[in-house]
């Protein structure tokens, strides 16, 4: 309630300068407490400025999720129409388990407009700031035995590479197996969970998360060399709706595609998306680092590496270049 | 509690009949109500006779799992160090997948003396009454990519059928993919659900269950034709500890030399195990029936199967012969 008079406040200023005495005496509280709160505006998304004479003005509210919108720009059958749109989670993949679990239908998402236990590949933590980007979860339930599975995550880096080239016009390449690159630094990360009984499929959870307009101050300094964003590459702030949309429908139409044909269109995509094929790379994988020249993708998913040796390997699972954070 | 005091008035009289009335005056309960505590004796797997004239006596108790002597008779490295038993549960895989999830250790089991919603393949129920067979799950981490999990399920059939061989003397088959039988009937389940992220396997769960002493009452009636166990078979009880302890080992040896050689040597032992092999089968696929003859087992754990037209299919879903209970 209070943050929410505070809010009040300052949105009747219309963007003008309120002192830090003024806004204590109307909330009846104590200037650090008045602190505290304009801390709390700001993790979820607004902009305020802080100045020691003027006090606080209210800079830019954060651009939530709307759900109106999102449905209006929808295109597809399945994919996005069942919706569970949150403020924040733990992980949209925990939430899309739990819902799996009980039933839900092929197609349904869930995003948050931030997480706080944001997950990446192996483990790893993901940033997922209030607003600033797309962290959403898609339930697939395909009739392929799981032997077929890591094509998914092939097909999935296909469509959002695809459906983000043609929303930002920006230069976007695939890092096997499902990293988004522009300028080689990372601008989304894409996690495949899978749960099987025997070779059937009971459900993929397809987790991406797409870094649409968080600016540099959103990363961690470290991050800033191997991370961007759209926004940060383009100079301009993408509508989240447009982009998910955008996403869904490419992402739809390349699975039923992948469904009813199989994956060799698919992989065509992907090799032509791909900026790691035919150069000379290093891989990490679980039994060690591996160097040799990417020739193309196998069809079950695997990287086919040709060895100094000669000898050709395919490696199923592993990481081009040095070992990072999953950004 | 109550139970309790019956059991003990029970086993004062050394198998000799007590009478209702008897036990009524004693417990102070109705003779309705004795009735049903007897009833509840009899589902945890006591053997009371009742007669009208004499009241009831007690034949035998139930044939409980001992921790210790599965311990002492355990010659494994992993494969059952970490035990949890549990009397009644809902489904051993239940319990294994929450385990899992905390961090239990590659080669812990779960075994239940009774469960309650034992799952067999497609969601079927399985019979899995008190202490009569062996109704386990064992987690595995193998590091293998998720591309390779079927493989595992063949891996555990043929540890399985060699160590039932090799308990029990008697002449046990595989079924493809992974049934037991004996003379056409089927004396074990196995069921294995994973969970994968992107192409690495968090972890596989293998459900089993083995009908060891089951006797014909146990058995639904519509299942006798096609459905039976160790006991029945072989004309005599087996001790569960060591079905157990000899099934663990050859799992664990066979597994061990799977992450070391690869699937070859287990593909050639199941293969010599199948009895569905180089027969005109018909299986039933999700994309509908096929018919021809099954010529062998693919590496990806498929069915080759020879169609009349003379194309070679691989079948990586189905079941052969009519749709039937999972049992």
């Amino acid at each position: 309630m209070m943050d929410h008079t505070l809010l009040e406040l300052l949105e009747q200023e219309q963007g003008n300068y309120l002192s830090g005495e003024t806004i204590s005496k109307a909330m009846n509280v104590s200037r650090t407490a008045v602190w505290k709160q304009i801390r709390k505006l700001e993790e979820r998304g607004y902009v305020i400025e802080a100045s020691r004479k003027l006090g606080y003005r209210l800079v830019s509210k954060p651009d939530n999720l709307s759900p109106e919108k999102l449905s209006e720009l929808l295109q597809t059958n399945r994919f996005g129409r069942s919706l569970r749109l949150l403020d924040v989670v733990d992980s949209t993949q925990n939430e899309a388990q739990r819902w799996a679990e009980d039933g839900a239908p092929e197609g349904a998402i869930v995003i948050a407009e931030q997480q706080l236990g944001g997950r990446g590949r192996m483990g790893r933590s993901w940033v997922s700031p209030y607003t600033k980007g797309i962290w959403m979860s898609l339930i697939m339930r395909p009739s392929t035995p799981i032997h077929f599975a890591p094509q998914l995550t092939l097909l999935t880096a296909v469509a959002l590479c695809r459906s983000l080239r043609k929303s930002t016009g920006l230069e976007i390449g695939i890092k096997w197996p499902n990293d988004l690159l522009i300028s080689g630094k990372k601008i989304s990360g894409i996690l495949l969970e899978s749960a099987a009984e025997d070779e059937r499929i009971k459900y993929v959870i397809a987790g991406t998360g797409i870094s649409v307009n968080l600016d540099i101050s959103d990363y961690p300094e470290e991050l800033l060399e191997r991370a961007t964003s759209l926004s940060i590459q383009a100079g301009r702030r993408f509508s989240r709706e447009q982009v998910i949309a955008d996403f869904l429908l490419e992402w739809e139409q390349l699975y039923d595609l992948y469904l009813k044909d199989g994956f060799g269109a698919i992989q065509t995509l992907w090799e032509a998306l791909a900026v790691t094929l035919h150069q000379e790379v290093t891989v990490q994988t679980p039994q060690g680092q591996l160097e040799g020249r990417a020739t193309g993708l196998h069809e079950s998913g695997a990287l086919e590496l040709l060895l100094s040796s000669g000898e050709l390997r395919l490696v199923f699972s592993g990481e081009m270049g040095q070992p990072s954070s999953a950004q």
